[in-house]
């Protein structure tokens, strides 16, 4: 019998973090010499989940677990340690609370919804190493995120180290410095702590963490760790933090530009994070040039950066139709001023690849890079928001919830719709963009036996004007000759025929 | 010996036209019965040119001849006619009047060249159904011509019948009427007449005459005429026209939408065309959709339509790669306000397309469709400039014609250019444009050795900012972070390594 302290909650809501904590050895290397996992079952039920844990550091092991049944859970723990082999226990799993829907899963073939079934339309964005920016400016991003559009964030776990992002982290994940090297085998927790509680503060603001495990912009050697110790790395993060319920798992960013590693390096990483993560979140990789194969199963949503400087999110459909999976263009360029083509489109042009890209069934994301005296540019750092591009990206995110709950997919009108993108659901809603097209009038063609109502949408100035009257086959409608309209048609009843 | 009254002028500029005209019989048919040619030789050279005479109506056959050679000519007719056969004569080719430079020819491959060398580099525009307007229409045309940066003009030999478009012309190419039909084999010469008219007025401006032989546009039978009147057709017109100095043939506009008409089709009337004109004068074909197989050897240059709504110019230099020829963007749609994407891209839009393919090396056309409440559509009709694109491609044209004499061509700066198309001259010119992107500042790293001058270029506020100083290897330019500006560097000296 065991008389290590045991620490948990007796009751945790449902899709909140369990956690199970333990005092064990500390002696020799906690993190390769302790294997430590939790068996989880609901009572009366056949439901079951294994949960690794992790060395905490200080003689601490914790094993986290994310409940997603109402009722009784007993557990049990398995260690090659002793002190930490066989501690049972039992809590309850309380109701959701309001707001908290579970994990996003991918529903409809195209789109996601959370574990409860609600409906999640990512409008995502992109601070790439804000978690490794000194705690005020975290705030920051925290307070800008809390007013935005913005419901998912891309970011690292590694520091950064790239263009207008070359200070030094105060904090690595492992035991070590840049000057005298890294010992891989040994884990900071006060690194992996202030991670997880980002990723808590964004769940608080309802917001999905895309977290990307391994990313080029390194000259301190996470991205050339060897096999042994990425493999380790990945599995002491996922037992860390595959409870919360916001994470995703981006396996890459710009994995083609990840120096020594090969696709099958890619598949067995991957393999690894399908085997270890018993809540299967959301997996994809992300290119800087080719695409990654979104096809493999382990792929659960293609997410994508433009392999074109001129068309981007105009291929949604054509992604779609070759991967048969959600499309989600996390880099079509940003909002800015920088140097580089990456970095330096307009507000208009922004707003513009969103619209076409949800129009066609996509999300698109949004980045901001704007130079700046201190360099605190939005897309690596975090801070405030500058660009015209966010409020609009608000209204667009509007109009989705107000769109159809099956989610959007390109409808052809044929000939007659070469030039105006649109999309919806047949003889239900449709939506048209006009993009950077302005013409004065257009002829539209719904199909007969249903009344429509139309609305203009100004997508820039963010104005919705209702037409008069009730639409039914062939109509033509006056337009304002500006860019960047577009035209939103819902049914409202039968016309006899 | 004949004693028909036989008309020509004594003396003629080269590249003119001299016209020798004959009486002869008015009886049968003399638009199908009648064969009529002379050969004309240059004295004391190999020299030798077969021209076709043609039929004008009241008695009177016609032969006209571009002399490309100074000094004496002598002629002699044949004809199945002994009226018309076995006249001579001479006469003398003066040299070429100031400003006459001769037809343009293929240069370097993928540009344009007059005759004597000069360098011609298309500006083109569209004014499909000019020559069938009202008069005072037409002279508007010419007017508003005369002050644009247009040097070649694409319009229709027939009358066309299209949106924006439904009026009737007042003449018609052949004998008969809409309502009782049309005799093919004879000719209106009042038609050809009025249509010559204009081809000289344009060559009076300096403007090529890029003449559209077929198109789909049609409610009269025009375009299924049947091989036996296509060919009498294209015989007649080639032995009216092929003496203009300023004429292209476009042996189509949107030859796919042409029904009845195969690619066998095409290709025997091309190579009637190759045959029977004796100046080789440019030839294209013209796609809507799929572009016509321009590597055909009679194809001189690639008149072509965007295929894609967004991505246009932009494809240039894969072209150029992929057909060998020059590449002209006749349609890369239009700035205006109509309902069709074609015809509703905004100035800034067009110009920018119009840079992107001449920094790549190719040469992109404009044309206007702004909604009228006359009906009275640039694109189709001719009139008036409402647009702001003119002035900018005037510009463009001015940036051209400082440009290198060798022409554009891409330049790649591999990795670092991947944003920032450029083309020129390597070592010499380099034109950098960077569209719609509108970076604070960009590093440029030219080949060591040279010392450049630097300008920025707002292509669209059309100033010209000259750098201080001279620039060699990599440095750093400061831009205002706007849209649609240009960095050109030329060579002004060495400097040691």
């Amino acid at each position: 019998m065991n008389t290590q302290r045991v620490e948990y909650a007796s009751r945790v809501e449902k899709w909140k973090v369990f956690e199970l904590s333990i005092d064990g050895p500390s002696d020799g290397n906690p993190f390769t010499d302790v294997e430590l996992r939790a068996d989880f079952s609901a009572c009366g039920t056949s439901i079951s989940v294994v949960a690794s844990g992790f060395y905490d550091g200080g003689g601490v092991y914790k094993i986290r677990f994310m409940p997603g049944h109402e009722g009784r859970w007993d557990f049990v723990t398995s260690s090659n340690r002793v002190e930490l082999d066989g501690h049972r226990g039992s809590f309850v799993c309380e109701r959701a609370a309001p707001g908290a829907h579970g994990p996003v899963r991918v529903a409809r073939g195209y789109h996601f919804a959370h574990e409860d079934g609600t409906r999640y339309l990512p409008f995502g964005t992109t601070c790439y190493a804000w978690t490794h920016q000194p705690d005020a400016l975290q705030e920051l991003t925290l307070t800008t995120l809390a007013t935005s559009p913005f419901n998912k964030l891309r970011f690292c776990v590694f520091p950064k180290h790239y263009d207008y992002n070359r200070d030094e982290p105060e904090l690595f994940p492992f035991e070590g410095s840049p000057e005298k090297g890294w010992d891989f085998t040994a884990f900071k927790p006060a690194f992996f702590g202030k991670l997880e509680k980002r990723i808590g503060d964004l769940l608080d603001l309802g917001i999905e963490a895309d977290l990307i495990l391994f990313h080029p912009y390194d000259h301190w050697g996470f991205s050339t760790m060897g096999q042994e110790a990425d493999e380790r790395y990945l599995r002491y993060i996922v037992a860390r933090l595959c409870a919360y319920p916001n994470l995703w798992w981006s396996l890459a960013n710009e994995y083609d530009l990840i120096k020594g590693k090969t696709i099958e390096d890619w598949e067995r990483l991957a393999g690894i994070l399908v085997e270890i993560d018993p809540y299967d979140h959301l997996r994809s990789i992300h290119n800087c040039m080719p695409f990654y194969d979104h096809s493999k199963p382990w792929v659960t949503h293609c997410s994508i950066q433009r392999q074109d400087v001129y068309k981007t999110a105009e291929y949604t459909d054509e992604w779609r139709a070759k991967y048969g999976k959600p499309i989600v263009i996390d880099e079509c360029a940003y909002e800015g001023n920088i140097n580089w083509g990456w970095g330096n489109i307009t507000g208009q042009e922004l707003v513009r690849r969103c619209w076409e890209g949800y129009v066609r069934g996509g999300y698109v994301g949004h980045g901001e890079t704007f130079v700046d005296p201190n360099d605190i540019l939005w897309w690596s750092k975090g801070g405030r928001l500058r660009g015209e591009s966010s409020r609009r990206i608000a209204f667009l995110r509007r109009i989705a919830e107000e769109g159809p709950a099956e989610g959007m997919a390109s409808i052809s009108f044929g000939w007659s719709g070469w030039d105006l993108p649109s999309g919806g659901v047949e003889k239900e809603y449709y939506l048209f963009y006009f993009g950077f097209n302005r013409p004065l009038f257009r002829d539209f063609s719904l199909p007969p036996g249903g009344e429509y109502e139309c609305e203009i949408l100004d997508t820039w100035e963010m104005t919705i004007t209702k037409l008069d009257g009730r639409f039914s086959g062939s109509f033509r409608v006056a337009l304002p000759g500006k860019q960047y309209m577009a035209l939103r048609a819902h049914k409202v009843g039968e016309r006899a025929p």
